[in-house]
Protein backbone atom coordinates (compact mmCIF):
# COMPACT_ATOMS: atom_id res chain seq x y z
CA UNK A 1 0.00 0.00 0.00
CA UNK A 2 0.94 3.62 -0.59
CA UNK A 3 1.07 5.83 2.18
CA UNK A 4 -2.25 7.07 0.53
CA UNK A 5 -3.92 4.14 1.10
CA UNK A 6 -3.76 3.00 -2.88
CA UNK A 7 -1.95 -0.18 -3.91
CA UNK A 8 1.53 0.66 -5.74
CA UNK A 9 1.35 0.23 -9.21
CA UNK A 10 2.44 -2.96 -11.03
CA UNK A 11 4.03 -2.92 -14.07
CA UNK A 12 5.00 -5.82 -17.19
CA UNK A 13 8.29 -5.16 -17.72
CA UNK A 14 10.39 -7.49 -20.28
CA UNK A 15 13.63 -7.30 -19.11
CA UNK A 16 15.20 -9.68 -16.04
CA UNK A 17 14.23 -9.00 -12.24
CA UNK A 18 16.74 -9.55 -9.77
CA UNK A 19 18.35 -7.69 -6.37
CA UNK A 20 19.65 -4.81 -7.44
CA UNK A 21 18.81 -4.56 -10.78
CA UNK A 22 18.45 -1.50 -12.75
CA UNK A 23 14.99 -1.82 -14.86
CA UNK A 24 14.63 0.38 -17.63
CA UNK A 25 10.61 1.90 -18.27
CA UNK A 26 9.02 2.49 -21.30
CA UNK A 27 7.96 6.46 -21.93
CA UNK A 28 4.36 5.22 -21.55
CA UNK A 29 5.18 3.54 -18.31
CA UNK A 30 7.05 6.59 -17.19
CA UNK A 31 4.69 9.21 -18.34
CA UNK A 32 1.51 6.92 -16.53
CA UNK A 33 3.51 7.17 -13.83
CA UNK A 34 4.58 10.55 -13.18
CA UNK A 35 1.22 12.42 -14.71
CA UNK A 36 -1.72 9.68 -13.48
CA UNK A 37 0.13 8.36 -10.15
CA UNK A 38 2.01 11.59 -9.64
CA UNK A 39 5.28 9.35 -8.86
CA UNK A 40 9.00 10.64 -8.96
CA UNK A 41 12.15 9.40 -7.42
CA UNK A 42 12.47 7.00 -4.74
CA UNK A 43 8.77 6.08 -4.99
CA UNK A 44 7.91 2.36 -4.68
CA UNK A 45 6.69 0.20 -7.90
CA UNK A 46 5.72 -3.44 -8.20
CA UNK A 47 7.33 -5.02 -11.28
CA UNK A 48 6.92 -8.29 -12.76
CA UNK A 49 8.14 -9.81 -15.93
CA UNK A 50 6.40 -13.50 -16.39
CA UNK A 51 9.58 -15.22 -15.32
CA UNK A 52 11.33 -13.66 -12.36
CA UNK A 53 8.10 -13.20 -10.01
CA UNK A 54 6.76 -10.08 -8.24
CA UNK A 55 9.45 -7.12 -7.49
CA UNK A 56 9.50 -4.18 -5.37
CA UNK A 57 11.77 -1.54 -6.92
CA UNK A 58 12.70 2.01 -6.95
CA UNK A 59 11.97 4.91 -9.52
CA UNK A 60 15.24 6.77 -10.41
CA UNK A 61 15.57 8.86 -13.70
CA UNK A 62 13.96 6.44 -16.50
CA UNK A 63 14.25 3.33 -14.90
CA UNK A 64 13.17 1.39 -11.74
CA UNK A 65 15.86 -0.14 -9.55
CA UNK A 66 14.59 -3.89 -7.79
CA UNK A 67 15.06 -4.06 -4.05
CA UNK A 68 13.51 -7.29 -3.04
CA UNK A 69 11.31 -9.94 -4.00
CA UNK A 70 7.46 -10.04 -3.02
CA UNK A 71 6.61 -13.12 -4.82
CA UNK A 72 8.17 -16.03 -6.48
CA UNK A 73 7.19 -17.29 -9.89
CA UNK A 74 4.50 -19.54 -10.08
CA UNK A 75 4.00 -21.99 -12.74
CA UNK A 76 1.07 -20.57 -15.45
CA UNK A 77 -0.72 -23.40 -16.95
CA UNK A 78 -3.51 -21.63 -17.31
CA UNK A 79 -6.19 -23.33 -19.93
CA UNK A 80 -6.10 -21.86 -23.37
CA UNK A 81 -9.18 -19.94 -24.41
CA UNK A 82 -10.36 -20.67 -28.37
CA UNK A 83 -13.03 -17.73 -29.36
CA UNK A 84 -14.85 -16.48 -32.11
CA UNK A 85 -14.02 -13.06 -31.24
CA UNK A 86 -17.00 -10.67 -30.46
CA UNK A 87 -17.11 -7.00 -31.44
CA UNK A 88 -15.92 -3.75 -30.26
CA UNK A 89 -16.23 -3.66 -25.87
CA UNK A 90 -17.22 -7.04 -25.86
CA UNK A 91 -14.11 -8.13 -27.50
CA UNK A 92 -12.01 -6.28 -25.12
CA UNK A 93 -14.40 -7.60 -21.82
CA UNK A 94 -13.17 -10.73 -23.18
CA UNK A 95 -9.64 -10.94 -23.10
CA UNK A 96 -9.65 -8.76 -20.07
CA UNK A 97 -12.45 -11.29 -17.95
CA UNK A 98 -9.92 -14.14 -19.56
CA UNK A 99 -6.82 -12.65 -17.95
CA UNK A 100 -8.55 -11.88 -14.68
CA UNK A 101 -9.74 -15.94 -14.64
CA UNK A 102 -6.14 -17.41 -15.26
CA UNK A 103 -6.64 -18.37 -19.06
CA UNK A 104 -2.74 -18.82 -20.10
CA UNK A 105 -3.28 -18.46 -24.23
CA UNK A 106 -6.01 -16.53 -25.94
CA UNK A 107 -6.48 -17.65 -29.59
CA UNK A 108 -9.45 -15.79 -31.67
CA UNK A 109 -10.92 -18.40 -34.10
CA UNK A 110 -12.74 -18.02 -37.34
CA UNK A 111 -15.89 -19.96 -37.91
CA UNK A 112 -18.24 -20.44 -40.19
CA UNK A 113 -20.14 -17.95 -38.39
CA UNK A 114 -17.74 -15.49 -37.02
CA UNK A 115 -18.46 -12.04 -38.25
CA UNK A 116 -15.28 -9.77 -39.02
CA UNK A 117 -13.39 -7.97 -38.52
CA UNK A 118 -10.75 -10.31 -37.39
CA UNK A 119 -9.72 -9.65 -33.37
CA UNK A 120 -6.08 -7.41 -33.84
CA UNK A 121 -2.97 -9.93 -31.60
CA UNK A 122 -1.92 -6.15 -30.68
CA UNK A 123 -4.87 -5.10 -29.18
CA UNK A 124 -5.52 -8.36 -27.78
CA UNK A 125 -1.80 -8.73 -26.04
CA UNK A 126 -2.08 -4.81 -25.01
CA UNK A 127 -5.97 -5.70 -23.36
CA UNK A 128 -4.33 -8.58 -21.70
CA UNK A 129 -1.10 -6.71 -20.09
CA UNK A 130 -3.11 -3.84 -18.45
CA UNK A 131 -5.58 -6.46 -16.75
CA UNK A 132 -2.53 -8.65 -15.89
CA UNK A 133 -0.98 -6.01 -14.10
CA UNK A 134 -4.45 -4.92 -12.86
CA UNK A 135 -5.44 -8.28 -11.42
CA UNK A 136 -1.99 -9.61 -9.97
CA UNK A 137 -1.46 -12.17 -12.30
CA UNK A 138 2.50 -12.98 -12.87
CA UNK A 139 2.49 -13.50 -16.19
CA UNK A 140 0.50 -12.42 -19.17
CA UNK A 141 -1.95 -14.65 -21.15
CA UNK A 142 -0.29 -15.08 -24.89
CA UNK A 143 -2.25 -13.69 -27.47
CA UNK A 144 -2.25 -15.27 -30.94
CA UNK A 145 -3.33 -13.92 -34.17
CA UNK A 146 -6.59 -15.05 -35.70
CA UNK A 147 -6.92 -17.97 -37.44
CA UNK A 148 -9.37 -20.73 -39.01
CA UNK A 149 -10.25 -23.82 -36.55
CA UNK A 150 -8.20 -26.14 -38.02
CA UNK A 151 -4.95 -23.82 -37.97
CA UNK A 152 -6.01 -23.63 -34.18
CA UNK A 153 -6.68 -27.38 -33.64
CA UNK A 154 -3.34 -28.35 -35.84
CA UNK A 155 -0.50 -29.62 -33.52
CA UNK A 156 -2.26 -30.19 -30.23
CA UNK A 157 -1.11 -31.48 -27.56
CA UNK A 158 -1.89 -34.84 -27.09
CA UNK A 159 -2.67 -34.26 -22.80
CA UNK A 160 -4.92 -31.38 -23.59
CA UNK A 161 -8.61 -32.01 -23.23
CA UNK A 162 -10.19 -29.14 -25.57
CA UNK A 163 -14.09 -28.45 -23.62
CA UNK A 164 -16.43 -27.55 -26.58
CA UNK A 165 -18.53 -24.78 -25.02
CA UNK A 166 -22.36 -26.05 -26.86
CA UNK A 167 -25.04 -24.21 -26.40
CA UNK A 168 -26.92 -26.48 -27.69
CA UNK A 169 -27.71 -27.72 -24.64
CA UNK A 170 -26.45 -31.33 -25.25
CA UNK A 171 -23.26 -31.53 -23.07
CA UNK A 172 -23.35 -32.21 -19.32
CA UNK A 173 -22.18 -29.68 -17.52
CA UNK A 174 -18.21 -29.08 -16.41
CA UNK A 175 -17.10 -31.47 -14.04
CA UNK A 176 -14.12 -32.44 -11.62
CA UNK A 177 -11.58 -33.57 -10.90
CA UNK A 178 -10.10 -30.74 -13.40
CA UNK A 179 -6.77 -32.24 -13.88
CA UNK A 180 -4.56 -32.04 -16.71
CA UNK A 181 -3.94 -28.72 -19.42
CA UNK A 182 -7.36 -27.86 -20.29
CA UNK A 183 -8.63 -25.40 -23.38
CA UNK A 184 -12.11 -23.85 -23.93
CA UNK A 185 -13.65 -22.83 -27.33
CA UNK A 186 -16.31 -20.84 -27.37
CA UNK A 187 -18.52 -20.19 -30.54
CA UNK A 188 -20.05 -17.31 -32.15
CA UNK A 189 -23.46 -15.63 -31.48
CA UNK A 190 -24.90 -17.61 -34.21
CA UNK A 191 -23.88 -20.82 -32.31
CA UNK A 192 -21.88 -23.26 -34.30
CA UNK A 193 -22.39 -24.72 -38.05
CA UNK A 194 -24.17 -28.54 -37.60
CA UNK A 195 -20.78 -29.61 -39.49
CA UNK A 196 -18.69 -27.90 -37.81
CA UNK A 197 -19.92 -29.15 -34.06
CA UNK A 198 -20.13 -33.03 -36.01
CA UNK A 199 -16.25 -32.47 -36.98
CA UNK A 200 -15.34 -31.10 -33.73
CA UNK A 201 -16.74 -34.04 -31.39
CA UNK A 202 -15.56 -36.49 -33.86
CA UNK A 203 -12.08 -35.05 -32.99
CA UNK A 204 -10.55 -36.97 -29.79
CA UNK A 205 -9.53 -34.56 -27.20
CA UNK A 206 -13.07 -32.93 -27.59
CA UNK A 207 -15.65 -33.13 -24.82
CA UNK A 208 -18.77 -30.68 -25.52
CA UNK A 209 -19.75 -29.35 -22.00
CA UNK A 210 -23.02 -27.21 -20.72
CA UNK A 211 -22.10 -23.99 -19.40
CA UNK A 212 -25.91 -23.58 -18.21
CA UNK A 213 -29.78 -23.44 -19.19
CA UNK A 214 -29.30 -19.93 -20.60
CA UNK A 215 -27.80 -18.73 -24.26
CA UNK A 216 -24.74 -16.81 -22.79
CA UNK A 217 -23.13 -14.31 -24.77
CA UNK A 218 -19.44 -15.21 -26.31
CA UNK A 219 -17.61 -13.11 -23.81
CA UNK A 220 -19.79 -14.25 -20.68
CA UNK A 221 -19.63 -18.06 -22.08
CA UNK A 222 -15.83 -17.28 -21.96
CA UNK A 223 -15.63 -15.87 -18.73
CA UNK A 224 -18.30 -18.62 -16.98
CA UNK A 225 -16.25 -21.23 -18.65
CA UNK A 226 -12.61 -20.20 -16.86
CA UNK A 227 -14.49 -19.12 -13.76
CA UNK A 228 -15.90 -22.53 -13.42
CA UNK A 229 -12.72 -23.98 -13.82
CA UNK A 230 -11.09 -22.39 -10.84
CA UNK A 231 -13.51 -23.29 -8.87
CA UNK A 232 -13.77 -27.04 -9.53
CA UNK A 233 -9.70 -26.83 -9.52
CA UNK A 234 -9.83 -25.72 -6.26
CA UNK A 235 -12.12 -27.56 -5.14
CA UNK A 236 -10.53 -30.67 -6.06
CA UNK A 237 -7.08 -29.41 -4.57
CA UNK A 238 -9.10 -29.23 -1.25
CA UNK A 239 -10.22 -32.20 -1.43
CA UNK A 240 -6.99 -33.83 -2.17
CA UNK A 241 -4.69 -31.86 0.22
CA UNK A 242 -3.54 -29.99 -2.20
CA UNK A 243 -3.26 -25.96 -1.84
CA UNK A 244 -6.66 -24.44 -2.40
CA UNK A 245 -5.73 -21.52 -4.69
CA UNK A 246 -7.01 -22.34 -8.14
CA UNK A 247 -3.99 -21.47 -9.80
CA UNK A 248 -2.05 -25.25 -10.34
CA UNK B 1 -36.07 -20.27 -36.50
CA UNK B 2 -37.16 -17.47 -38.67
CA UNK B 3 -36.72 -18.29 -42.51
CA UNK B 4 -33.47 -16.45 -42.54
CA UNK B 5 -32.19 -18.60 -39.80
CA UNK B 6 -32.32 -15.78 -37.33
CA UNK B 7 -33.75 -16.60 -33.94
CA UNK B 8 -37.51 -15.82 -33.62
CA UNK B 9 -37.70 -12.41 -31.30
CA UNK B 10 -38.34 -12.73 -27.27
CA UNK B 11 -39.91 -10.17 -25.86
CA UNK B 12 -41.02 -9.52 -21.62
CA UNK B 13 -44.65 -8.55 -21.80
CA UNK B 14 -46.26 -8.05 -18.48
CA UNK B 15 -49.90 -9.35 -19.40
CA UNK B 16 -51.31 -12.76 -18.45
CA UNK B 17 -50.30 -15.10 -21.26
CA UNK B 18 -52.64 -18.22 -22.67
CA UNK B 19 -54.07 -19.45 -25.51
CA UNK B 20 -55.72 -17.07 -27.55
CA UNK B 21 -54.85 -13.78 -25.48
CA UNK B 22 -53.72 -10.86 -27.28
CA UNK B 23 -51.03 -8.99 -26.13
CA UNK B 24 -50.75 -5.41 -26.42
CA UNK B 25 -46.75 -4.31 -27.23
CA UNK B 26 -45.70 -1.17 -26.36
CA UNK B 27 -44.82 1.72 -28.47
CA UNK B 28 -40.97 0.62 -28.25
CA UNK B 29 -41.74 -3.11 -28.95
CA UNK B 30 -43.73 -2.04 -31.90
CA UNK B 31 -41.36 0.13 -32.85
CA UNK B 32 -37.97 -2.70 -32.66
CA UNK B 33 -39.91 -5.20 -34.50
CA UNK B 34 -40.93 -3.08 -37.20
CA UNK B 35 -37.81 -1.05 -37.86
CA UNK B 36 -34.77 -3.07 -36.44
CA UNK B 37 -36.43 -6.75 -37.15
CA UNK B 38 -38.38 -5.71 -40.19
CA UNK B 39 -41.34 -7.98 -39.21
CA UNK B 40 -44.81 -7.33 -39.96
CA UNK B 41 -48.37 -8.38 -39.02
CA UNK B 42 -48.56 -12.17 -39.06
CA UNK B 43 -44.64 -12.62 -38.19
CA UNK B 44 -44.01 -14.74 -35.65
CA UNK B 45 -42.78 -13.70 -31.95
CA UNK B 46 -41.79 -15.43 -28.75
CA UNK B 47 -43.57 -13.87 -25.04
CA UNK B 48 -42.71 -14.26 -21.81
CA UNK B 49 -43.92 -12.61 -18.80
CA UNK B 50 -42.19 -14.67 -15.58
CA UNK B 51 -45.14 -16.52 -14.62
CA UNK B 52 -46.73 -18.35 -17.46
CA UNK B 53 -43.74 -19.82 -19.54
CA UNK B 54 -42.60 -19.11 -23.24
CA UNK B 55 -45.08 -18.16 -26.47
CA UNK B 56 -45.12 -18.35 -29.65
CA UNK B 57 -47.30 -15.67 -30.81
CA UNK B 58 -48.23 -13.91 -34.19
CA UNK B 59 -47.99 -10.47 -34.77
CA UNK B 60 -51.22 -8.19 -35.08
CA UNK B 61 -52.06 -4.75 -35.54
CA UNK B 62 -50.45 -2.91 -32.15
CA UNK B 63 -50.57 -6.76 -30.50
CA UNK B 64 -49.41 -10.33 -30.94
CA UNK B 65 -51.99 -13.24 -30.36
CA UNK B 66 -50.87 -16.11 -28.32
CA UNK B 67 -50.33 -19.33 -30.50
CA UNK B 68 -49.10 -21.92 -28.32
CA UNK B 69 -46.54 -22.51 -25.17
CA UNK B 70 -43.09 -23.37 -26.26
CA UNK B 71 -41.78 -23.82 -22.34
CA UNK B 72 -43.48 -23.90 -19.21
CA UNK B 73 -42.39 -21.70 -16.52
CA UNK B 74 -39.73 -23.05 -14.01
CA UNK B 75 -39.15 -21.83 -10.38
CA UNK B 76 -36.88 -18.78 -10.42
CA UNK B 77 -34.79 -19.17 -7.44
CA UNK B 78 -31.56 -18.31 -8.50
CA UNK B 79 -29.18 -16.44 -5.88
CA UNK B 80 -29.27 -13.09 -5.18
CA UNK B 81 -26.34 -11.20 -5.99
CA UNK B 82 -25.16 -7.67 -3.83
CA UNK B 83 -22.82 -5.86 -5.06
CA UNK B 84 -20.83 -2.20 -4.50
CA UNK B 85 -21.88 -0.75 -8.48
CA UNK B 86 -18.83 -0.11 -10.52
CA UNK B 87 -19.30 2.80 -13.22
CA UNK B 88 -20.48 3.19 -16.42
CA UNK B 89 -20.84 0.07 -18.88
CA UNK B 90 -18.80 -2.46 -16.37
CA UNK B 91 -21.87 -1.42 -14.25
CA UNK B 92 -24.31 -2.62 -17.41
CA UNK B 93 -21.73 -5.55 -18.25
CA UNK B 94 -22.63 -6.52 -14.24
CA UNK B 95 -26.19 -6.65 -14.83
CA UNK B 96 -26.29 -8.40 -18.16
CA UNK B 97 -23.37 -11.26 -17.16
CA UNK B 98 -25.48 -11.43 -14.01
CA UNK B 99 -28.54 -12.04 -16.08
CA UNK B 100 -27.51 -14.51 -18.09
CA UNK B 101 -25.68 -16.50 -15.30
CA UNK B 102 -29.10 -16.73 -13.47
CA UNK B 103 -29.04 -14.21 -10.66
CA UNK B 104 -32.49 -14.08 -9.30
CA UNK B 105 -32.12 -10.52 -7.61
CA UNK B 106 -29.67 -7.38 -7.87
CA UNK B 107 -28.80 -5.17 -5.34
CA UNK B 108 -26.63 -2.57 -5.56
CA UNK B 109 -24.75 -2.22 -2.08
CA UNK B 110 -23.28 1.18 -0.64
CA UNK B 111 -20.41 -0.17 1.49
CA UNK B 112 -17.36 2.18 3.00
CA UNK B 113 -15.20 2.32 -0.02
CA UNK B 114 -18.20 2.50 -2.60
CA UNK B 115 -17.76 5.84 -5.37
CA UNK B 116 -20.82 7.41 -6.21
CA UNK B 117 -22.95 7.72 -8.42
CA UNK B 118 -25.72 5.57 -6.93
CA UNK B 119 -26.36 2.55 -9.49
CA UNK B 120 -30.43 3.64 -11.14
CA UNK B 121 -32.76 1.12 -10.71
CA UNK B 122 -34.92 1.79 -13.19
CA UNK B 123 -31.80 1.27 -15.46
CA UNK B 124 -30.55 -1.91 -14.02
CA UNK B 125 -34.07 -2.96 -15.24
CA UNK B 126 -34.15 -2.19 -18.29
CA UNK B 127 -30.64 -4.05 -18.71
CA UNK B 128 -31.82 -6.82 -17.25
CA UNK B 129 -35.17 -7.16 -19.15
CA UNK B 130 -32.56 -7.16 -22.19
CA UNK B 131 -30.12 -9.31 -21.60
CA UNK B 132 -33.15 -11.38 -20.24
CA UNK B 133 -34.80 -11.38 -23.51
CA UNK B 134 -31.75 -11.96 -25.59
CA UNK B 135 -30.26 -15.19 -22.87
CA UNK B 136 -33.72 -16.82 -22.93
CA UNK B 137 -34.68 -17.07 -19.36
CA UNK B 138 -38.24 -17.12 -18.19
CA UNK B 139 -38.14 -14.59 -15.57
CA UNK B 140 -36.10 -11.31 -15.35
CA UNK B 141 -34.38 -10.63 -12.08
CA UNK B 142 -35.38 -8.12 -9.47
CA UNK B 143 -33.37 -5.04 -9.71
CA UNK B 144 -33.50 -3.21 -6.01
CA UNK B 145 -32.70 0.19 -5.77
CA UNK B 146 -29.19 1.66 -3.97
CA UNK B 147 -28.87 0.85 -0.46
CA UNK B 148 -26.47 0.59 2.84
CA UNK B 149 -25.70 -2.82 3.78
CA UNK B 150 -27.91 -2.65 7.09
CA UNK B 151 -30.79 -2.33 4.88
CA UNK B 152 -29.67 -4.91 2.56
CA UNK B 153 -29.42 -7.22 5.55
CA UNK B 154 -32.36 -6.26 7.38
CA UNK B 155 -35.06 -8.95 7.12
CA UNK B 156 -32.38 -11.55 5.68
CA UNK B 157 -34.53 -14.92 5.24
CA UNK B 158 -32.96 -17.02 7.94
CA UNK B 159 -31.85 -20.12 5.36
CA UNK B 160 -30.24 -17.70 2.41
CA UNK B 161 -26.62 -18.34 3.12
CA UNK B 162 -24.66 -15.09 2.06
CA UNK B 163 -21.10 -15.90 0.12
CA UNK B 164 -18.99 -12.97 0.74
CA UNK B 165 -16.69 -12.27 -1.96
CA UNK B 166 -13.21 -11.96 -0.35
CA UNK B 167 -10.57 -10.88 -2.43
CA UNK B 168 -8.04 -11.28 0.93
CA UNK B 169 -7.55 -14.33 0.10
CA UNK B 170 -8.47 -16.05 3.06
CA UNK B 171 -11.99 -17.39 2.15
CA UNK B 172 -12.20 -21.05 1.19
CA UNK B 173 -12.79 -21.78 -2.62
CA UNK B 174 -16.78 -22.01 -3.15
CA UNK B 175 -17.90 -25.43 -2.65
CA UNK B 176 -20.73 -27.88 -3.42
CA UNK B 177 -22.93 -29.14 -2.82
CA UNK B 178 -24.72 -25.71 -3.77
CA UNK B 179 -28.19 -26.92 -2.15
CA UNK B 180 -30.24 -24.11 -0.83
CA UNK B 181 -31.00 -20.24 -1.75
CA UNK B 182 -27.78 -18.83 -2.18
CA UNK B 183 -26.70 -14.87 -2.06
CA UNK B 184 -23.49 -13.23 -3.11
CA UNK B 185 -22.15 -10.12 -1.75
CA UNK B 186 -18.92 -8.19 -3.92
CA UNK B 187 -17.18 -5.36 -2.71
CA UNK B 188 -15.84 -2.47 -4.53
CA UNK B 189 -12.66 -2.40 -6.55
CA UNK B 190 -10.75 -1.13 -3.17
CA UNK B 191 -12.30 -4.18 -1.27
CA UNK B 192 -14.34 -4.13 2.08
CA UNK B 193 -13.11 -1.71 5.15
CA UNK B 194 -11.83 -4.02 7.86
CA UNK B 195 -14.44 -3.07 10.00
CA UNK B 196 -16.85 -4.16 7.34
CA UNK B 197 -15.02 -7.18 7.02
CA UNK B 198 -15.30 -8.10 10.35
CA UNK B 199 -18.79 -7.31 11.17
CA UNK B 200 -20.25 -9.19 8.07
CA UNK B 201 -17.85 -12.64 9.34
CA UNK B 202 -19.63 -12.08 12.51
CA UNK B 203 -23.41 -12.62 10.57
CA UNK B 204 -24.54 -16.12 11.34
CA UNK B 205 -25.14 -16.41 7.65
CA UNK B 206 -22.00 -14.82 5.76
CA UNK B 207 -19.74 -17.78 4.81
CA UNK B 208 -16.44 -15.70 3.53
CA UNK B 209 -15.39 -17.29 -0.10
CA UNK B 210 -12.66 -17.03 -2.29
CA UNK B 211 -12.93 -16.76 -6.56
CA UNK B 212 -9.22 -17.68 -6.93
CA UNK B 213 -5.65 -16.21 -6.86
CA UNK B 214 -6.55 -12.97 -8.58
CA UNK B 215 -8.11 -9.57 -7.78
CA UNK B 216 -10.93 -9.46 -9.76
CA UNK B 217 -12.83 -6.55 -10.93
CA UNK B 218 -16.59 -6.30 -9.64
CA UNK B 219 -18.30 -6.94 -12.78
CA UNK B 220 -15.64 -10.40 -13.22
CA UNK B 221 -16.18 -11.45 -9.74
CA UNK B 222 -20.14 -11.27 -9.58
CA UNK B 223 -20.07 -13.14 -12.85
CA UNK B 224 -17.26 -15.99 -11.65
CA UNK B 225 -19.34 -16.66 -8.31
CA UNK B 226 -22.56 -16.91 -10.03
CA UNK B 227 -21.00 -19.25 -12.85
CA UNK B 228 -18.80 -21.35 -10.31
CA UNK B 229 -22.73 -22.04 -8.84
CA UNK B 230 -24.18 -22.86 -11.95
CA UNK B 231 -21.66 -25.17 -12.66
CA UNK B 232 -21.42 -26.60 -8.39
CA UNK B 233 -25.30 -26.56 -8.69
CA UNK B 234 -25.27 -28.76 -12.32
CA UNK B 235 -22.74 -31.01 -11.05
CA UNK B 236 -24.44 -32.09 -7.75
CA UNK B 237 -27.55 -32.14 -9.60
CA UNK B 238 -26.33 -34.75 -12.05
CA UNK B 239 -24.17 -36.72 -9.21
CA UNK B 240 -27.84 -36.82 -7.42
CA UNK B 241 -29.63 -37.77 -10.66
CA UNK B 242 -31.62 -35.27 -10.91
CA UNK B 243 -31.64 -32.63 -13.83
CA UNK B 244 -28.49 -31.67 -15.54
CA UNK B 245 -29.59 -27.95 -15.61
CA UNK B 246 -28.03 -25.55 -13.20
CA UNK B 247 -31.60 -23.59 -12.78
CA UNK B 248 -33.47 -25.64 -9.89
Amino acid sequence: MRRDGRPVPRLHVSSPLAAGTRVPLSDGQRRYLARVMRLGQGDAVRLFNGADGEWLARLGDGSARCDGRLRAQTPGDGPWLLFSPPKRDRLRFLVEKATELGAGRLTPVTLERTEPPAARPDRLAAWALEAAEQCGRLDVPACRGQRTLDEALGDWPRDRVLYLCDASGEGRPLAGPAAGPAAFLVGPEGGFAPAELEGLKARPMVVPVSLGPHVLRVETAAAAALAAWQTLTAVAGVATGRDGAAAP
